[in-house]
């Protein structure tokens, strides 16, 4: 879509385009394993990471929003990075004993590093 | 994602998937084409198709997050139906003129494929 | 904010105003209580509570947004309707038990109530 | 809903309260504000204006919900001013000519007010 935006775009498009899709693919897994946190036996015991994974879908889909009208506020982008790093964190320590958490961590890693490297560029 | 999902899954896992991934791709590619709308001289004769892919945009993001609960109910895709086929027609009489446009129509009867094929499975 | 829309509002008021209100308190008790049944000691009986609260803030927030556009489709208003049912159904469950869950309830009914009004006056 | 809560709440009361309200407020008028800028007859001037208010509808949903589940990040809360206050400047510019863009600056103002004062309380 972005080759057909009728104006001239200020930013790198690959790393816009790269933030855009790991923020995307961040989003849906960070739901996705809340999900099924929920579903574990265990569930107790990953309240956290279900909250977590909320928050981070949330400021990830927004993020992608924005990113997609090709705002990158700095500071929307610092947040997007620190949800993604709790999530990660968090979903890392249950990655040996769940394959959701380990898939969402490894989402949430790319999409950190997604945002900033076009956090990089934007300075 | 779903094949780490700790429960068994009531769906058909290919159908499921598929309005998934049209639903992301749809609610991405009409934030887009709000966005570009906006963008083009002729602004003014885009307003309906703005506030139209907004909408989508809307429906097809919550459709895409309850769907990845597992949970479809017949009522939201049949929303989403409606929402896919309003901005699917709106952008089709645009497509000639503008190349995002043309690319959102197409993005919008996927999605509108897509959930009619689960909504059918599900009935 | 509606009396500052500067062309002419082709439903009434009164009912648009009050859907959009309950649907942004409906949204907002729904993420609480999912919040809250999380916290609970017997979160693993709250499963259910917790993805319906999720779906019911999803729907009611896409339909607040497209109500705010004065957009209403007769398709989102009854899926909507739908969520909200479900969501009153699940919480009245545990409504004697707790307290987040008897509030949400009352949203949700609020909601449903605020939504067929404005349905009905669509058709 | 905080009553309810089945936990402690680390924050204070009152400036979450305060914060959760004016974000919800803040999301509604942004989004009913960008509506009623492109049914203005000048909506060519006003596509800035637009796309500010849909990404500080965007940020103060998704921080609305984060507040909500109480885990208020110092990022996700200066995310938060910087689009409350970028969307402030740009209707205030317009705020003479446009009545919703005069109360959409207001609501901004109240929502950066309130999400400053709960960031000082964090630190």
């Amino acid at each position: 879509m972005l080759d057909a935006y009728p104006r001239e775009i200020a930013l790198d498009r690959g790393l816009l385009v790269a933030a855009i899709d790991a923020l995307a693919a961040c989003a849906q897994t960070c739901t996705a394993c809340a999900d099924a946190c929920l579903a574990e036996d265990m569930v107790a015991e990953l309240r956290t990471c279900i909250r977590t994974n909320l928050d981070c879908a949330d400021v990830c889909a927004a993020t992608e929003r924005v990113l997609t009208r090709q705002h990158p506020s700095r500071e929307l982008l610092q947040a997007c990075l620190a949800a993604c790093r709790a999530c990660a964190e968090e979903c890392e320590r249950h990655a040996g004993m769940h394959e959701h958490c380990r898939v969402c961590a490894q989402a949430c890693r790319a999409c950190e590093k997604a945002c900033s490297e076009l956090l990089a560029a934007l300075q």
